[in-house]
């Protein structure tokens, strides 16, 4: 199968990247190692110290650097639950490029004020995520802007996958990386950069037992669409499959689990304790994944990517209180 | 009066550091900004990223990376509540010095295992702080060992200040700090940097209302100690002033203030919300006393260091509940 994007355009994207963030810290807590068990070593990337607070800050930069002049001009639009749009609006800022962020009504308002507070318009009008994806395609094709993808768009891949290309510069010795899904950038990102800098490494896929879709469609090898994505991860709740991402992740992935919230709430409460930093939930997944899949990884080197720490407060007082 | 550290000495300090960990992030928020309101500039430093998860980990590094062969040979021994242990026994790791640490009984019981998983010896002996100092000393004079105080040492403060001389190298228009003192090396180190840098900066200085010794010997201008120090921000816990601190912050602070526990818990969950990172109590108070010096501070550009992440999970719990 070809590929959407090479390791060139990651290591292009590192390059676009460099001037506005530096790597990422990769870092081990010998206490985590003991509460997961197994023998297993967990090398943890703080995706959550980025700008922005979540890995998307470099999908943003890496999608606005590569633009030209005259696209820079036209602007953008994108459509988002929240993390996409503030990488977007953060680099549209670090650009000069007017940025229009689509989101679906009754959005997260913490969100919706970063993103207002970083300079970009935003319009809040459809029911759900796929709604507010057909708005900015109908503000594109109205007011000639760049549409900026979320997941279907080789910028915003290349530079998802600026942080796998990191973790494996880093850590070459790594026996398996476990990643959540949502729309899979992050999980293409490790895969390609994998097959360039390692091909031995063991990729896992995890999404919540609520908003499986793309687990579902990877076992099944039939794309399928979910009628709801349910789970307070909000950054795994997908009901579909994509374009750019799916055939990779089928191809690509040595396994696709899923897990309980109740899973996911309590690898929160466990990366807050151990690495004391802030975790949304899509940002435990991984840490949940390890735990489900110990057996099979036992005594291995295995990564995770803390993706996010953008949870609201209601959220975090849940999770703190064992409510999730 | 002879400063304990010039401007070079911090210099030194960040050439010994720079191999071990980058600068932290200084970040500006537009919401924080908002919500504290009178046009204030709020300059975040995020030591709260930092490995160990707080800004100690400057002065362990500047410690043990300026022993000599032979100090090194003969092992160092700190006393310590908990970040200043961490910092230590993160160094002694780094160079291979074997690392002692005593705390008092009844200690943070994740600080301690946090030590231990660093190789430290830990030796859990004192009714508090100060006699845990006392059984310190005592190791030194029994082993030939080299004491590592966490305040009265010139290179455990030319570490402290590495970070107000990042602060002032990114953000030379800065017009304030405003910075917490438990034993006062990060006040002391903005003194010093100021000194070099900005001299009119101004540096204003913060305890818990429960802990305020060091506020109190400044206004009356006599060295005092206090029975007890009482605040959940137990990084500024602290019942008495320090000789290499003390005449440096009487003559180096523009002001020293006072804050409720209730400010520095509301400022956790205003930092929490708008930086979505995690801060223990002692990282809160910078925040805490910009809004109690709100009018003075009007229109200025203020920089505040997040000193910290390890905050304990029964009192995030609180935090997060407003039970604080």
């Amino acid at each position: 199968m070809a590929f959407p994007i090479s390791m060139q355009d990651v290591r292009a994207a590192q390059l676009r990247i460099a001037p506005f963030m530096p790597p990422s810290p990769l870092r081990s807590y010998p206490e985590l190692d003991a509460e997961v068990g197994g023998g297993i070593s967990v090398y943890v990337k703080h995706e959550n110290f980025n700008p922005t607070g979540a890995f998307k800050v470099r999908n943003g930069l890496s999608f606005m650097a590569a633009l030209t002049a005259e696209q820079r001009e036209r602007g953008v639009v994108a459509a988002t639950r929240g993390n996409h749009g503030l990488g977007m609006a953060y680099a549209g800022r670090a650009f000069g490029v007017k940025t229009t962020i689509c989101v679906p009504k009754g959005n997260n308002p913490d969100k919706n004020a970063g993103m207002i507070a970083l300079g970009a318009t935003l319009i809040e009008e459809g029911a759900d995520f796929d709604e507010a994806l057909v708005v900015a395609a109908r503000l594109v094709s109205e007011h000639g802007a760049v549409f900026g993808h979320s997941t279907d768009d080789p910028q915003v891949l290349a530079g998802a996958a600026t942080i796998s290309a990191e973790i494996l510069d880093e850590a070459p010795h790594l026996d398996a990386m476990v990643i959540g899904v949502g729309g899979g950038s992050q999980a293409v990102g490790a895969i390609v950069a994998a097959r360039a800098l390692k091909p031995s490494l063991q990729i896992y896929g995890v999404q919540s037992q609520g908003a499986s879709a793309a687990h579902d469609s990877w076992h099944s090898g039939e794309r399928m669409t979910t009628a709801q994505a349910t789970t307070f991860a909000d950054g795994l709740a997908t009901r579909a499959t994509y374009d750019a991402t799916f055939p990779v992740l089928r191809e690509g992935l040595a396994g696709f689990i899923v897990v309980p919230d109740a899973a996911i709430a309590e690898a929160c409460r466990v990366l807050m304790r151990y690495t004391h930093s802030m975790v949304e939930g899509a940002a435990a997944v991984g840490l949940a994944g390890v735990m489900a899949l110990r057996d099979k990884l036992a005594g291995k080197r295995v990564a995770i990517i803390l993706s996010g720490a953008n949870i609201d407060g209601d959220t975090l007082r849940r999770v703190v209180n064992r409510e999730l």
